[in-house]
């Protein structure tokens, strides 16, 4: 898929087909985030790959924003150390694999943890105390008719400023 | 381009040809950040476009890993306000821009500021305190030749985890 298309068509899926997502495609999303740039090329991610059903039924009951993660195929929990810069890395890293992933046909939606859910979420994943899971995002073939609008977007003239910041009038 | 191929072929960049970025170009630019997702799509980024060649000059004797802005016929400014995950939204971001530049010929790279260039950039781009520089990007295009063979990449197997996190042996 042309990859302005891609940018323009990608939307937020919180719906997923009762559909296995197999090995080779989720290989191609594993490497879309292992060719992504990271703070002095340190690569300071760890991806956990999840499909036991019971695993993803605790992480999305645990969840409060991210109950959609009981349904999806898969997930892949986001996991930094040692990283001088964990959240920009995985920002542009699992942007990647959104991109990626749309291109073949699934979705996925960020879900955000409370300090409280991303502890017991790590204890089930089992993420050691030294490294920070950031997040666990679902991936499923999307539901062609849902959620295909989108959520409108600002103007680029809104978002813009020419040489310097300026205030708005 | 295609994603796949636009996601491998992709290199930082930091040497750019003599030759202006026109505004369709650039257009195309902004609007790849303008389509990204956001926390809660609060889409809280500001692009400031700097073409004026004082201020890149002024921008790259300032950023100590950056002097290669003042080389550049544009950089972007991307600060952030009022946002509730400013970095990841960032990161996101900056990655479906530096994507779709890639696809147009051209390169950028992340530069990161110390807390004391962070503020005199900030001045000189008139950010005002209520907002975040997060950082500024240099674009132009690529000279062909250079630093197209990329850092190395940690394989798969060795960043990814089925099921849970599992310690190295």
């Amino acid at each position: 898929m042309d990859i302005e298309q891609c940018i323009k068509q990608r939307r937020t899926i919180r719906k997923f087909k009762n559909l296995d997502v197999r090995e080779k495609i989720l290989s191609k999303i594993l490497n879309a985030a292992r060719w992504s740039p990271s703070s002095r090329n340190q690569q300071p991610w760890n991806l956990i790959t999840v499909r036991n059903r019971q695993t993803l039924k605790k992480i999305g009951e645990t969840a409060s924003s991210g109950s959609f993660i009981s349904q999806a195929p898969l997930a892949i929990g986001i996991v930094m150390k040692n990283a001088d810069q964990p959240l920009m890395d995985a920002g542009r890293m699992l942007q990647q694999m959104e991109l990626m992933a749309w291109s073949l046909g699934l979705g996925t939606c960020y879900v955000t943890f409370s300090p409280s859910e991303r502890e017991k979420i790590s204890e089930i994943l089992r993420v050691p105390s030294d490294a920070d899971l950031i997040t666990v995002l679902p991936f499923g073939y999307r539901m062609d008719s849902l959620e295909r609008k989108g959520t409108p977007r600002k103007k680029v003239s809104e978002i813009r400023h020419e040489e310097f910041f300026t205030l708005e009038d």
